[in-house]
């Protein structure tokens, strides 16, 4: 993955970067600490589309008053076990922490527990909040709307619809909790962008053109819409999970959703849902985490394909790169160093890289 | 879809059929109605795959012992949001629906709530268990893990894993609610079937063959595996959803799911898990409803693609195949015709074909 072109910089000397940038723009320096400790996550799991290749953007919109750097975030409306959140337009990573600790914290004494996010902004990974629960011995459930609208309908030609992203964790006795955090397409959007760059084209069942119909062209497919996974599969799974994390909460959906990138002024009003159901409510603990080391065996044990050395675990993967990269460092490429390095040198912040 | 040979059925006379031949072989009048009800929704909704054309192998397990007529349907543990229900070994359409009541009922106070099972049976279409709690204003969840094992994990080729199929389902203002509900293979493994006795070759992303590489080659496909939906993706989906379903109630996973149709005396120990969250719990009904409205409408409304006439919800043509079944009758195929009349004559009940 890395280039001889990339920089590597270690995650310590990233998150001083990131907090120092954002106490800069208006940010409070823990809840800096929360959004840098969240975003590096995703890089040091080997998300990089959803790490500090992003932080551009995010500095972008509190600059350009579309995020609030001080967020008031409070809870509009509860039950004993829901919670209506308003996120006071404020970075999603911290929205996100913030909903998830009150579904945990609401889930303490042992009910299944859910909260609905409004006026938040994107959220990096899906994953890591349902992780936050999983290390509470809870199955965790994270839903958000996707910041851009990239899809159709199944059969439709207008990007009504984002790519969705979801999670689950499970907890376990591994190192890592199992978990699933995926979006909607068959394919992300950025490799696409990289086939239409280097002239190539893409395989004909990651996108559509302008017209709904499917293209290996890829500069037309970005004039398109991105294809779902399983067709009218993945049209429904987006739909419920834009739809779960949006009508509970009166977040945007559909038409409403702004662009990320494009909208920097004004609020994305993002909606998010997260859920958690305590293990011990269902069963001891151990009696659950036996069953799972037995799947986890099931899985990894598994006879292999001809091709293949190991079977992972969903999250494994990730788990393993967040191990390397504490150890190796981050690389960087040299178009977001070159961004992370103008953004240092405005703000007088260091960006000490390792080579 | 109706060939020549097919015969229709009023959906009344297949129920009394069905409900008839259940009382014989020891099932209650009140939870033969249940099940009937349930399994005979599938083929008015257009899901063929998961109706009547199941109904001689359920009689078939409770002839041969692997399923019990008459089950204790219990719940062994319990706290206001949580329940652990055991199916007693009984008709998985029946546990489900009393699993599913009890979630609802659990959730009257608003709270939201997660019902495990275990010790059920394969339980027809997801859909039907979530839309039960959608008539009552609450989102739906529904999980289960497959009756048979047709998957490996990501990378593997033996099957450890079924193609588990959920659901989830919205209250609307529409005469149905929204409902997801979706498998995480490609294909279905019965057009594979179909391919190989036509001597036709499938497409390269549906099956593997044994050795777990793809294959177009039907016969060795159904030596081999399914594929998941978008490749890693719908492994980690389809070893979410089984781990959703059997985890917490310790029902069987992996190497201990048996083969609904090979090992028909032995319990299946089938899992599922439902859950609900009341809308009114985190907002005014509705509110929620009017969002929900529009976002209808923005899926409706989108610009459609060339070739397309019409954009549906999903749960939408299969609404309109229960309304036009309804009026018209369900098509038996040729083969499903003999194997029902087969059962009809040996239990001395009617099988008043329409024509």
């Amino acid at each position: 993955m890395a280039s001889p072109e990339d920089k590597l910089i270690a995650e310590d000397a990233l998150f001083h970067f990131c907090t120092r940038v954002l106490r800069q723009i208006g940010v409070a320096a823990d809840e800096a600490a929360i959004v840098s400790t969240n975003l590096i996550e995703a890089d040091l799991r080997g998300v990089a589309s959803h790490g500090v290749v992003r932080f551009p953007i995010y500095v972008k919109r509190i600059l350009d008053g579309g995020t609030n750097p001080k967020p008031e975030i409070t809870i509009v409306r509860q039950t004993r076990t829901t919670a209506v959140v308003d996120g006071g337009n404020g970075l999603g990573h911290l929205v996100g922490v913030r909903a998830m600790e009150i579904a945990i914290d609401k889930a303490k004494e042992g009910d299944c527990t859910f909260v609905a996010v409004r006026n938040s902004n994107h959220f990096g990974t899906a994953a890591y909040y349902a992780e936050m629960a999983a290390r509470h011995n809870m199955i965790g459930f994270s839903f958000t709307v996707g910041a851009i609208n990239h899809m159709a309908p199944w059969g439709g030609a207008e990007a009504v619809l984002g790519n969705n992203p979801f999670a689950v964790a499970f907890p376990t006795r591994e190192d890592f909790p199992l978990v699933l955090d995926m979006a909607c397409s068959v394919a992300a959007r950025g490799k696409i962008i990289v086939a239409a760059k280097e002239g190539k084209p893409i395989p004909g069942d990651w996108a559509t053109g302008p017209d709904g119909l499917p293209t290996t062209d890829a500069v037309e497919a970005l004039k398109g819409f991105v294809v779902p996974v399983g067709g009218p599969k993945g049209y429904a799974l987006t739909l419920t999970v834009g739809l779960l994390s949006t009508m509970l909460s009166g977040a945007f959906f559909g038409r409403d959703v702004g662009d990320l990138y494009e909208k920097t002024s004004t609020a994305q009003n993002s909606g998010h849902l997260f859920g958690v159901l305590p293990v011990a409510s269902f069963d001891d603990l151990d009696s659950y985490l036996d069953r799972m080391d037995k799947a986890i065996g099931d899985m990894r044990g598994a006879r292999k394909a001809s091709n293949v050395d190991r079977i992972y675990l969903p999250g494994e993967r990730e788990h393993l790169s967040l191990l390397d990269k504490r150890k190796h460092g981050i690389a960087l490429g040299p178009a977001l160093t070159a961004e992370l390095q103008e953004i240092a040198d405005r703000y007088h912040v260091d960006l000490p890289l390792i080579a």
